[in-house]
Order: C-alpha cells, then sequence, then structure tokens
C-alpha cells in the first residue's frame, strides 16, 4: 500500500479542523527524535490478560519498581492494587477504559476511566469509537474522545488505541487527528486482544499525523528488543509489552503463590 | 478429562452455598427438557464486532424482526439503536458489559449495564471477574455478580459469562453456581474474543451445575444448524450466534450503505 499523499493529508488535517474547531497543529512529520531515555522508561509494563490474578500483578509492579518503566499498565479491576503497591515509586499506573471494543457509550467510559482516576491511575488508555470511525460519524468520534478526556484532565495522561489492525491508513490518520484534537496526550496503535499489533510502517504514520509534541504508543507483539528500538525509530516514545524482561534483557521475577 | 465427580459436585455445591448464604438449588443434572419452541426463537442473533457501523446494526435488526428470534445481542454503544429499531417487535434487546475481558470493577459494570438497561436493554450478559475467580476469591466473584444483578433486576435478565475456553471444569463449575447464588438468570459459555466457543460437553457440565430452571446459553462457534441442535440437545436454552441465516437456512438480508 503506498503511504498517503501530501494531498491527502491536508485534506484530512482540514476535515478534522474545521470539525472540531481546534487548533489543531499541522502535522509535520519531521522535527521529532527518539527520546534520550533508557529503554526501561519507555516501557508500559502490561498485563491485561483477563485471567490475571492478584499475584500476577504483585509481580508485575515488583518488576516495574525493579527496572524502572514508565509505568505498568494494569486492568481497572487492579488499579487500586499497583497504585498501593507502587506508592512512593516514579512508576506510574496506566489503565484501560472501554477496552478492548471501544463499543461502549461516552458515559460509561468516561464512568470507567474517572473511577479508576480517583483509584490512583496516572494514565488511561481508551479504544476510539471503531464503529463510528468507519461508518465516517467523526462528531461522534470526537464527542466520544472529549468526553473520556474530561474525564481524565491533564496533567493525568490520556491515551487513544486506534487498533490499526482493523483500520484503513485513511482511517489510521483520522483517528489520531480526531485523537489530537480531543486533547489526547498519545495515540496508540494496538489493544493486543483483535489481531495485529504495532508495525514500524503505523508508528510513522501516527507519527506523521500527531507532530513531534504528542505521544506514540506501540503495542502488541512487541517481544524482543530489536522490535522495540525499531518502532522507537519509527518515532513511538512509549512501548507496551509483557515482554519487558526479554526485551531489557533481565530475569522476570518468581510469582508468590 | 474425566467429568467432576458427584463427590466433587457435592463439594462445590456446598462451598457456594455456605459462601453465599442462599438456598441454592441442587444441581440435579436431570429434569430438564429441550424447549419446544422453533430454533429462531432460542437464537440472540449477535453482532459484537468492534467494527460494527449503525447499518450493519439495522440490517441485524430488521433480520431479527423478520425471522422472530429471542434477541439481538449488540454493544452498549448501540443499544439506543436497536432499541428504537425493534420497538413494537417481541425481539428483545440483549447488551454485554465488563465485555469481553470480566475486568471491570463491580460498580464500572453495574454503571455500564444500568445505563443500557435505561437505553432500552431487556438482557445484559456479563463475563465473571475471571482473575478473581482463578485466584480462589470467590467473595469478590458473588460481590461482582450481585453488584451488576442490582443494576439488572428482574425481570431484566442478567447472564453470566464464564469463558469456559480459560477455564477449568471445577473453575466452570464454581462459575456457574456462583452465577446461580448471585440469581443471575442464565449462565454462558465464551466471549467469543479470547479463544474457545460452546462445546457439548461444557453446555452439559453448566447445565448440571444451575439444573433445569435458569437457563444456559451456548455461545461463539455456533456455525451451523447441527451445531445449534447439538447444543440444543446438551442443555443450551439459548444461542448466541452471529451465523443466524446459515443455521435457520434463510438469506441474510442486505446492508444499506
Amino acid at each position: 500500500m503506498p503511504p498517503l499523499s501530501d494531498a491527502t493529508w491536508q485534506n484530512l488535517w482540514e476535515t478534522v479542523a474545521n470539525l472540531s474547531g481546534t487548533a489543531l497543529p499541522q502535522p509535520v512529520g519531521t522535527g521529532w527524535t527518539p527520546p534520550d531515555r533508557p529503554l526501561a522508561a519507555l516501557i508500559d509494563h502490561t498485563l491485561l490478560a483477563p485471567t490475571a490474578t492478584p499475584a500476577d500483578i504483585s509481580r508485575l509492579t515488583a518488576e516495574a519498581r525493579a527496572w524502572q518503566t514508565a509505568a505498568v499498565c494494569v486492568n481497572p479491576a487492579y488499579v487500586a492494587q499497583a497504585a498501593r503497591e507502587l506508592a512512593g515509586s516514579p512508576v506510574l499506573v496506566a489503565t484501560v477504559a472501554g477496552f478492548p471494543l471501544g463499543s461502549g457509550t461516552p458515559a460509561a467510559t468516561a464512568y470507567e476511566a474517572h473511577e479508576a482516576v480517583q483509584r490512583g491511575a496516572a494514565e488511561v488508555d481508551m479504544v476510539i469509537a471503531l464503529g463510528a470511525l468507519k461508518a465516517g460519524r467523526w462528531h461522534e468520534v470526537l464527542h466520544h474522545l472529549r468526553v473520556v478526556r474530561d474525564a481524565v484532565p491533564p496533567p493525568l495522561r490520556l491515551k487513544v488505541i486506534l487498533e490499526t489492525g482493523l483500520l484503513t491508513d485513511e482511517e489510521k490518520a483520522l483517528g489520531a487527528l480526531l485523537a489530537a484534537a480531543a486533547g489526547a496526550d498519545f495515540v496508540k496503535t494496538s489493544t493486543g486482544f483483535l489481531g495485529g499489533g504495532a508495525t514500524e510502517a503505523d508508528v510513522a504514520l501516527l507519527r506523521r499525523a500527531v507532530g513531534p509534541h504528542l505521544g506514540v504508543k506501540a503495542s502488541a507483539g512487541i517481544r524482543a528488543r530489536a522490535d522495540a528500538l525499531a518502532l522507537v525509530a519509527a518515532g513511538a516514545d512509549r512501548l507496551g509489552t509483557s515482554r519487558t524482561a526479554a526485551i531489557l534483557g533481565v530475569s522476570p521475577m518468581e510469582v508468590a503463590r
């Protein structure tokens, strides 16, 4: 598939700028340089398997504290536990809302996000309204994003998952521009549940869409250090993975059972 | 894998009866006969793909009305549309809550279920708290179920998805008994998103757990009429499927685009 043309980019940008009435930064696609931080500091150490137990979460938080990852990413049911276990540590608690389908109502997604913030989440990863995006109902997509953003106000961080594996390049670009217009802090590639993970091409596309000042999180299928480095080179400044030990070349901790 | 022994069943039943303090019906495993209704009347005509558009939902509701299925099952974002399109029809609107991971908090899952009911859902399919179930935290599992049941009071129907593909037979039985203790109307096999679909063995196990008076919904991987009939013979009185046309031997309708 050829990359989107400059004319297409300009057209999408104008569509979203007009629709949103916000001063959307021009997607410049340049001016971004990979962050000069240790790889661990770019990782959301992630465990979203629905069968994860409290003991599994304790292992995750202990590892994140030891390895100094940016955050742990856990399901809402475990936010309070993770926040308790990471108290006094610089590791943030990230969680998900309306995950992994993005097919909840704006109000229910915002409720879930707000409750997570009250329990100690500093970052919320939501899924864009995929059905509305596919149907061209961009006003609805934007409304959904804005309602959740209101529940997760800065300096809390909102990441918007596009589920790139289910989208055309034009839909990816539109989704990323809508997320930027709604004030998201990051756009993110994938949930890890619906097929398809982060690719260098998609990360580069998202970086072009949001410019140098927003975050791009690559997620799903990042298994080795080489994958991680390639995605950072392509434009990612955050990586979501459960394979943190393999990527950092360290030993996983034991789970207390 | 050999079936659970009578002694194991008795032990699980006593565990849940003591834990819940409810008069749990003895799992008799007999006395149930397949319902004497047309196959269509046992089907939840289902579309939970996150990329489904409003036009796809309109097709679903038109088909359900024409074929007289028990319900349509749609994501929360589409409950209001489905209820509007099915007004005046006997076809119910079913939706999902905390789906498909079951890893939301009780409050957020209940909020989502309550909002869906207010928008016209008559049935809510929730996912049991899989992590707590795996960890043996049955009080937490029961609490989660009861909080959502309170948000979906009778005569509204609550179905509890066990995600049998991720559970041992003992966990399936415990989950079903906990769902019965919490006052669920149905236990249900699968989400269709996390691997594994309905099997005759699992349906028979769930029917044994809940006895003849609760519902058992088989879901995921039901593609042909023979599958549907075998699952009903094994103990199912509701089937969740998107392959309704193939099962009933009718033609799908066109999607208006």
